[in-house]
């Protein structure tokens, strides 16, 4: 990138929108450049632009029980990179966070991970299991644990991998690739410290193991303390059942942890005195460093953020003018505070606007309005939490942990966009 | 119903509640009748009674780009009423209330009502015109649109004849068609005021007609001072693209007001110096007094509630012991400040627990976790707005507008529990 121009873009930014001062219509409108307009004399031809879709009676009432989205829309779906391991039912397909707005992932986009692939599991059948240092081991119906009082609470979920390929710079070519693997959904479920305290836990007991019911039998080991703190055992995402790919009808919410903590199609409850290091927290979900060692026990995810539009997969399409750049950003740790926004490749930061709800270890969504005069950017975002973490660039990450991780790779993204609007996914140092 | 059964029940209740205690085992644990037990030096017999779904592999990540329900979960879905209309294309069909919880409703499961089908819309041919009596009359493209500031909102959407058959005692046998007519979403859109702005409203412009591309046209009159107030020009809805039963590409969003004047499939907006009068104002959507008057622009939805659970679809399964009530309440002037509920027809009352997010004109979740003794119930639930406005019985609404009505009924629902846990729609007086 060259400097100079980057520069250049900000300062007519900047220079644009002291100008514009405070009238609404200058503010928004004087960008704009692809608006038609009309002589307020003669309004008729207007209506010769609006397209009539009167010509014929649609679908009535009875034609879709569960609606889908629009035919228009069949671009936006959940996509995997079937060369990224061996069988799809062990893999993992990536959220389009590119095609959405807001802070809910609907349930048919929520992207999935499996280890052995979907159980499909009847709720009639289904226990839940508490065994291990209680005082009296249980087991749950489904009707049993609906009667437990209920909590909702809006969460990422993000993969401990998400954006793992960025580590060596090995990039995929989009959002929904670099940064798909998280979701956010209000779950409806039952504080898990109600069904621990139901069995009773001994003194010894200062470690939980959750498993699941699907071929690969899930495991993590749970400290006490972040059980009985936040955790939920859902059973309602978005306010319906649990989708089959996301644990139904019953899975572990672990707020703010990696994803692979929150068991799915969740059959048993275990109480230990001691982490059981079992394969997915020793030969994977830790983060190999530069000398050998492992980081154990990495739960929490670090504040993180990322620009949703534009970007490679969402191309600037109306040219120069009034720019709409938006994207999300969470953190583990509680609420995002500030995300700072990048059109030069992080010379220059701007604030962004953060738009409600905000809800703790939930994402957030943020718009930076701005005007862009054709020349190239380098579009970047930072995110900071409310406990003052900052959002480190790649190379900060890479210089403290190396190059061997997989996983928490929390660091700054860039989108090249072009002259013509078009944008990829590059590093700058 | 005997008042002197009903009384006893509640005193129980409060027995139970008081006795309880504080330890958390006592206090959810005492009433539960279905649980298993074991004995804790022996936890293997437990393993057996756990249904093990691990003897397949289940489907991969390359299987539903876009997900659906699990089969489990078949009958939850909108319903239609085929015996309420002529014809599905100028229909309604309904929420299923009774099998959601939480706030959210999944854009599947939306409540649909058209005049003239479901419009399918190709988003790159849609228009959005502004004409009447503004400065510059103006049309849109989406990626016109895409370019003012957004903003995300949760808002309730009900519509007027939501529990219309309530008035005259013909009931329907359950939430989902007593109350459905409601659904409750996070849109994403552009304030109006922007795009009114931008076109630039004359003096004497004081109403507004937004108009629908669809067979039937839906036009309502709107106050310029609600229109400039929090209406959106909304795009997405719970993240993704608008669904086609929902207006897509592009809806207006009414906070608060009745459903209709919420114009789907909005093609434009015309600004004028009256109220215009058409159809939907006049021959529909306006309340027939006993003495044979109107009343005309009831556009507020008052406050109202309705248990969901236990409801006439979603009976007491697990027989005596304790049993979560939940249900939900709403106003269209702002936030719900305090539900109450009464297992005894209004002869007692109980605050129920309001369980977060609360957003103004948004549905509330509430909870009232109680000892059920077996004995016959008259459920109740009452909400009391962040103005003090309070839900009426039915008979007060009749007493103040007569039996014409059809639209505007925020009664207050009630369901009798008979012994065996099955629930009906019922009056009382």
């Amino acid at each position: 990138m060259t400097d100079k121009n980057a520069m250049a873009v900000n300062a007519t930014t900047r220079r644009k929108m002291l100008t514009s001062g405070l009238k609404l219509s200058a503010l928004v409108g004087a960008a704009y450049s692809g608006m038609s307009r009309a002589n307020s004399q003669a309004p008729d031809p207007l209506i010769t632009e609006i397209q009539d879709w009167n010509r014929y009676m649609g679908d009535g009432v009875d034609a879709n029980p569960y609606g889908s989205p629009s035919q228009f829309e069949a671009e936006v779906v959940r996509r995997d990179v079937p060369w990224l391991t061996a069988d799809a039912k062990s893999s993992v397909n990536f959220t389009p966070l590119h095609a959405l707005d807001g802070i809910i992932t609907p349930n048919g986009l929520c992207f999935e991970r499996h280890h052995g692939g979907v159980a499909q599991i009847a709720p009639d059948e289904h226990r839940l299991m508490i065994n291990g240092l209680v005082d009296t081991p249980l087991v749950f119906t489904m009707e049993d644990i609906a009667r437990f009082p209920r909590e909702n609470h809006m969460y990422f979920l993000e993969c401990a991998a998400n954006s793992g390929m960025e580590w060596r710079g090995a990039q995929l070519n989009g959002c929904q690739f670099t940064h798909g693997m998280v979701h956010n959904v209000l779950y409806t479920g039952v504080p898990l410290k109600y069904l621990l305290q139901e069995a009773g836990i001994k003194t010894r007991g200062k470690w939980l193991l959750p498993e699941g019911a699907d071929p690969a039998h899930m495991t993590r080991s749970i400290p006490m303390e972040k059980a009985l703190d936040d955790c939920l055992v859902a059973f309602k995402m978005n306010g319906e059942a649990l989708r089959p790919e996301q644990g139904y009808p019953l899975r572990l919410v672990v707020p703010g942890w990696e994803g692979n903590m929150w068991v799915k199609w969740l059959r048993r409850l275990e109480v230990g005195d001691e982490p059981w290091h079992h394969r997915e927290e020793t030969s994977k979900y830790t983060d190999l460093l530069a000398d050998g060692r492992a980081r154990r026990f990495s739960w929490e995810m670090d504040v993180k953020s990322v620009i949703t539009n534009p970007s490679p997969q969402a191309p600037i399409l109306h040219g120069q003018g009034r720019t709409v750049i938006t994207g999300l950003a969470w953190s583990g740790h509680g609420t995002v505070r500030r995300v700072d926004v990048s059109v030069d490749g992080g010379r220059n930061w701007t604030t962004a606007r953060l738009d409600a709800p905000s809800f703790s270890k939930s994402v957030h969504r943020f718009y930076h309005e701005f005007d862009w005069d054709g020349r190239e950017l380098f579009l970047q975002s930072r995110a900071i939490d409310d406990r003052g973490n900052v959002q480190p660039t790649k190379n900060a990450l890479r210089h403290a942990r190396g190059e061997n991780s997989i996983y928490h790779n929390n660091g700054i993204q860039t989108w090249q966009v072009r002259p013509d609007g078009s944008a990829e996914n590059v590093e700058i140092s």
